[in-house]
């Protein structure tokens, strides 16, 4: 047990306990594990694990007392009420065997809080005045009940009101800065972010292990989402050694797979595309079928795309397609509606009808019905045109159920683009 | 410990283990505890507790053995990928001690899935055919990784895949199904789930109150999400006598704000929006500038919408307001690309250049830039034209980002539209 009262090179360790009936009843929604774990990872913490158990769970003081064996800091969240079934203030008591007093400023705070609310205050309430012998408290603006610390010196249990509209201030104001003084911390990683899109996180995990295995104290985690991949490399920060060490690793996954690295940080794949159009101040429109609007959309989530997105044709029928986007009839009788011909007269088609100097096309099965044995569901065949008349055009097949087959759709279009307008080669897939 | 191969009077009692890294370090939202909770609630489950822990934690194996001791079932979601780092399948078959063997059903599932997908399929990627020798497993038409169930007679241990897209329909699906069989339950609440949107979820909270207070063991849940308003209204299940009492809260409410219910069930409101032109035999066209096309994607989002929805112009710029959808420049001019005048214009334009008996419109400021003292980000004209020549225009002013103004100004959208089908008045933002 690393003693956490002087400043550690390991992370200072954290066990979270929720407690709330309703949540394990699927009644209401934790917001708690979110935020806190979000809150205290970016001081350097690291959560060991959460728990969320029931209301007045009697095994409360047992799990607090064997998550302390593990952890620097046990928080508790909820059960501070005023009423005998909210336990949470003597289990901590109990687990840490720090007693309990009233304690004249939080109960001075406590009858100001019933004044503004017009309520009188009975004895009940009183033990919300109730703090640790050893340790502190912290002031709820936003409530009755304190937030309680319980000091053992290289451990620490806290206990925090369960209303979120009370704990997030408080820990916010409160808790995170009593943290950092306790534990001298400064963020204690430096970490990079990385964003691929079109190749598999497996695939981008086999070059992780064979490329960065050696590297010491590396941290990777990755986080797959449709079509994309957010990989984060940590290190201990030892200024600028660290900064140095992460940039060797980046740079080694660049010569790896960097074609498929869209983005370093947190930016979107329609962010870059719509930043690269904007440099070259190009503009862009989309002709959509299986994705009935889907490309549009997530271009124009991003802010100012008007400055290049001129718009698009949502051609879900053969009939938009000729008429609003020249596709030719026969193409579509010959080589049917999802086809790599009939993609491309839809790019140029919208490059063309709606005067800009990119137009990219979608058109696919996305499913459940519509598939065949030639052209299996997730059959998607995007095209790309330039104003000049060049056009490329790929067919896919994805996988998953409708909504996944369009998102891959989308995010694919856009990396075909990406990579026209970065002169790097095109994927086959 | 309950002996759960016979049914039991005391409710069957369940521990959740969700494994995932990007919980811990709050980059990502646990999406599993809510929704098994609920789903299981529903099914009359009690949950013992929920923990959240890494992605390869080596104590997994203890912490089921652990939660067996008090649990009828334990189920552990994640971790069950090709990797060596998926844990999760060994974790569960050196709790239970039950070993794994190839399924060759499975293993054919895994080959079709491959196939479907255009990916070779590796020797990793067979570790996912392992099945309990004494247990079963549930097919995973959405991925890769099949559910396992180890089956210890008394007691079960379940794993599932991580993605919420593979477990979610997994469970409606497969695992329910087979624990209600398994512990011969009987749903033990009966619950109506009604649909609302356009009305916020304190004015029904207010109306559920003032009319439904009085009704005994009535239990009311409520899901706000951009404009809409999921209300789920649940009695303990004394057969008819409970079904009668959900129908008659049903009514009172239908009878107090009946026309902001879209639906009752699972359906959404582009569901619904697209049964009620089917049954019409009628066709719609959008025109977007401020959605972008965000209103296509979601009425394409439904299967199938290709017999009502006939396709759309993404108009971001006014020249393709006025080229492809007939809106005339002095409009523009005189009123502004935001205005009803203009979202009149594009809705009748859509209507007739893209041949459809519908056409709905929606033109606005969706920030955080472009707004004005007159007229504020958030502000957003949408329309309804009829092949016939009519047109309702509307201004409404929404709050939040971007993106929830772009998903309320569709909500609204369909919504306009739903109700001229129905003839029901409409509303006056």
């Amino acid at each position: 047990m690393s003693d956490i009262s002087t400043s550690s090179s390991t992370p200072v360790q954290y066990t979270l306990i929720i407690t709330g009936e309703e949540i394990l009843s699927g009644k209401r929604i934790d917001r708690h594990i979110p935020f806190l774990n979000k809150t205290l990872y970016d001081l350097g913490l690291e959560c060991l694990g959460c728990r969320v158990i029931g209301d007045s769970d009697s095994t409360l003081s047992e799990l607090v007392k064997d998550a302390l064996i593990k952890s620097d800091v046990v928080i508790v969240t909820g059960g501070l009420g005023p009423t005998l079934d909210d336990i949470t203030r003597e289990a901590l008591s109990d687990a840490t065997g720090i007693g309990m007093e009233e304690n004249p400023q939080a109960l001075k705070e406590l009858q100001e809080r019933f004044a503004s609310m017009g309520r009188p205050m009975t004895d009940n309430n009183k033990r919300q005045a109730l703090v640790p012998v050893q340790g502190r408290f912290f002031s709820n603006p936003n409530g009755t009940a304190p937030g309680l610390v319980f000091d053992l010196g290289n451990k620490l249990a806290v206990a925090l009101p369960g209303p979120p509209r009370e704990l997030e201030p408080m820990v916010l104001d409160a808790m995170a800065p009593f943290l950092m003084e306790r534990f001298h911390l400064k963020k204690v990683f430096r970490s990079a972010t990385l964003r691929f899109c079109c190749l598999g996180e497996s695939n981008i995990d086999a070059v992780v292990r064979e490329k960065l295995d050696a590297v010491p104290d590396l941290r990777v985690s990755s986080l797959s989402h449709l079509g994309t991949v957010e990989l984060t490399l940590s290190l201990p920060d030892h200024g600028l050694e660290a900064e140095e060490a992460l940039h060797r690793c980046v740079e080694v996954l660049r010569a790896e797979i960097g074609d498929y690295l869209y983005a370093e940080g947190q930016y979107t794949l329609e962010e870059i595309v719509g930043s690269l159009l904007k440099k070259k101040k190009e503009t862009l429109a989309v002709a959509e079928s299986c994705t009935g609007g889907l490309l549009g959309a997530a271009i124009t989530s991003i802010p100012g795309s008007s400055d290049y997105f001129n718009g698009g044709v949502i051609a879900y029928t053969n009939t938009i397609k000729t008429e609003c986007l020249d596709v030719d009839p026969d193409v579509i009788t010959t080589h049917g509606a999802v086809s790599e011909e009939c993609a491309a007269q839809m790019a140029a088609g919208a490059c063309k009808s709606l005067n800009s100097d990119w137009g990219v096309a979608v058109t696919g099965i996305a499913g459940p019905g519509g598939g065949t044995g030639a052209k299996p569901v997730g059959t998607v065949c995007i095209a790309v045109a330039s104003r000049k008349g060049a056009v490329e055009a790929k067919t896919w097949r994805f996988f998953g159920a409708r909504e996944a087959i369009r998102r891959r759709s989308v995010v694919s279009a856009l990396d075909q683009l990406r990579r026209i307008l970065l002169n790097l080669p095109s994927i086959n897939p």
